[in-house]
């Protein structure tokens, strides 16, 4: 059976980590920067010895089109060369180049597709310069209206529209994208779960459900020293019950719900004045739209249940919602297929983080490919993966996405 | 029996109020401010009036002396005239000013007593301008070097030799000052106790231990989205246990032992991210050193215990550690049997906060009398008292001192 060459695909990996290669061994390549442009010239150079013909769209996306034996739309693969400030090798760049081999690969047999085959670099995929993350790939989408990405400014107030002109990339093609036959993205897990299972490779299914609530608690402030403990109404003690009634909510939704606390902040906090007042911040997740909404219906019902017991009262506001994102179901199986006919070890597995086949998968069919990540770590300068995952996670890539594209 | 004039202190306790009075009916006299040396010199003029000698001390504490018919140790009592920024009307001036009626009851039915009499304003109480608070009293007892209390500085780097010869309060009285043949302070109770307990007047026995711990929680920091709850090393849910627990152990402790978080930090804290790390204060507090070592051992024991479960490391340091203050039998017995001759309602009570009888209690024999707060509140510009409140606590002090002085 067919496989890719997976000393070329890690030596490019290799290669493309020494442009913006920090002193910890990581990747700084904020999006658009010079250390951005070089790591999509040296890609653009790779593309051109492959015989690729080059375009870029209206913010910045980079196409490489390997033509079919018919016309029409491709069937597509990428990520992004974007990394976070200290971010690491593999976090994007390995959807690229994996793309970029299974071209190769199909290049080396001589094999010609029916339908057309498009490499993808997305823009501003990490949200490290420009907000939000995902930015080239919603606007591909028609998520994020054109004039809104152009007019996205990052910290210095340069616009990404300056940005585009600065770099050289503000292209001709027409933003929103027309349709791709389909998506495929090859990615590392940045999570544990292939890792801790021993799993080369997951298909997966789809992006999480997320929601992220605000809790207000407001009790009343008072001496830390002349206040007996039942006069209090302890802001802090009331939310800690809250945590662990919380956590208690992931426990019932085990193994698909998440529940984090990641901010925290008393009201004028003070060591030895009791809380009067404390905001936190609640990350639910679940794959199922109808879990987390009964996830959110027992935060809502238990908080507000330890408020009134402890005469506190309570806020609880939704800051952000965000609805699962279900994969295509032949997607999904011409990843299943290309997995189960190289005979890898692997299993289903959900998004966590969001990438940009979340936005493609509203635009045309997609799926995704997850390779595990060492210690599940990411967005870090040690993050690492094994070269044999490396490899078959884009031997999956290739099988899938020539069944898709199909010999000619 | 003989009582103090209700209705005058109270009228001296209002014209007070109007020196740095503030708009929502607070007042504002920071130490040694022209504000506070203003309220100075309303009282020294009282004094002067009431045919007492005014002397000052090299930190500026002021005291006004009333001789008795042996030369010797005075009776003394006071409190302060310098406020919180926002600060009430009662707060430390209530002590002062009902020392002075005691002096003025005393003129009035032409009593002469035994030993002196003495009125002291201590210098800087709040702490508001000049850190730490009860500054005078430290220094007048010897618990602060007198170079030291010199050489503070306010926000603004004046240091407090600079603001007493600015205003006229670089006194020539010797620091650490002659020991007191006993020291007695009226003041509202700053907490909810008496108020709740309907009681106008509380017998206090002492200032309780105080504990300040910093607890620092170590778990991992990890991707809220890729993280399955089982592979998590969560600081947030480890504290929130850890909360949980010390409340019951304040319950415990019920209900002397009395525990509060006041500060809680998330390094680098994100939304979508586990903490990692996380810093919380605990402020524990016990009238007895014994109980506050049982608190402070069971709060190691099961913070540990909660850690080791849950894979998380901890660190528990001793920030601040204040033994206990007993006061004086003897003064505790002046002012019990003066309150019971009266027949008011009163009540035994630990003094929550902070008061310069604490610093005077290693000097000298002491004890205090506190009278009810509305609703608990102090440090506030709505701090209020009821005259008929007012009017028992110094008639005790009254009796209390009388008793200790004799009469000649």
């Amino acid at each position: 059976m067919l496989k890719i060459n997976a000393d070329r695909l890690w030596q490019s990996l290799m290669e493309m980590a020494k442009v913006g290669a920090t002193a910890k061994g990581g990747v700084r390549r904020l999006a658009l920067t010079s250390e951005d442009t070089a790591g999509r010239a040296l890609f653009a150079a790779w593309c051109r010895e492959a015989g690729l013909s080059l375009s870029v769209d209206r913010v910045g996306n980079l196409f490489a089109r390997r033509e079919g034996r018919e016309a029409g739309a491709a069937v597509a693969s990428g990520s992004h060369l974007d990394t976070q400030p200290e971010g690491g090798r593999f976090d994007g760049v390995y959807g690229v180049l994996a793309a970029l081999e299974v071209v190769r690969t199909l290049n080396d047999a001589d094999i010609v597709t029916r339908k057309p085959i498009e490499i993808v670099v997305w823009t501003n995929e990490e949200g490290a310069r420009f907000t939000p993350a995902m930015l080239g790939s919603a606007a591909f989408t028609g998520v994020m209206p054109l004039e809104t990405a152009l007019g996205t400014q990052d910290a210095d107030g340069v616009t990404l529209s300056d940005a585009l002109a600065t770099s050289g990339y503000q292209g001709e093609r027409a933003v929103p994208g027309d349709r791709f036959d389909a998506y495929f993205e090859a990615h590392i897990e940045q999570g544990p779960v292939l890792e801790e299972a021993g799993v080369p490779v997951g298909v997966v299914t789809g992006g999480q459900a997320i929601r992220w609530l605000d809790v207000r608690v407001t009790g009343r402030a008072a001496h830390a020293g002349t206040t007996p403990m039942q006069y209090r109404k302890d802001a802090l003690f009331g939310a800690a019950d809250m945590a662990s009634e919380l956590e208690a909510i992931a426990v019932d939704f085990f193994p698909q719900g998440l529940a984090t606390i990641g901010e925290w902040h008393i009201h004028n906090a003070s060591r030895n004045t009791i809380a009067g007042e404390l905001m936190f911040t609640v990350d639910l997740r679940n794959p199922s739209d109808a879990a987390i909404e009964e996830m959110e219906a027992a935060v809502r019902t238990r908080f507000e249940a330890t408020a009134a017991r402890r005469g506190l009262t309570i806020d609880i506001t939704q800051h952000w919602v965000s609805p699962s994102t279900p994969f295509d179901p032949a997607c999904i199986d011409a990843v299943q297929e290309a997995v189960s006919e190289l005979g890898y070890v692997n299993q289903r597995i959900v998004s966590g983080a969001g990438h940009d086949a979340i936005h493609l998968a509203k635009h045309c069919p997609t799926a995704m490919i997850f390779i595990p990540c060492v210690d599940g770590l990411s967005h870090n300068e040690a993050e690492d993966a094994l070269p044999e995952d490396v490899a078959r996670g884009a031997d999956v890539l290739l099988h899938a996405m020539l069944a898709r594209a199909g010999r000619a």
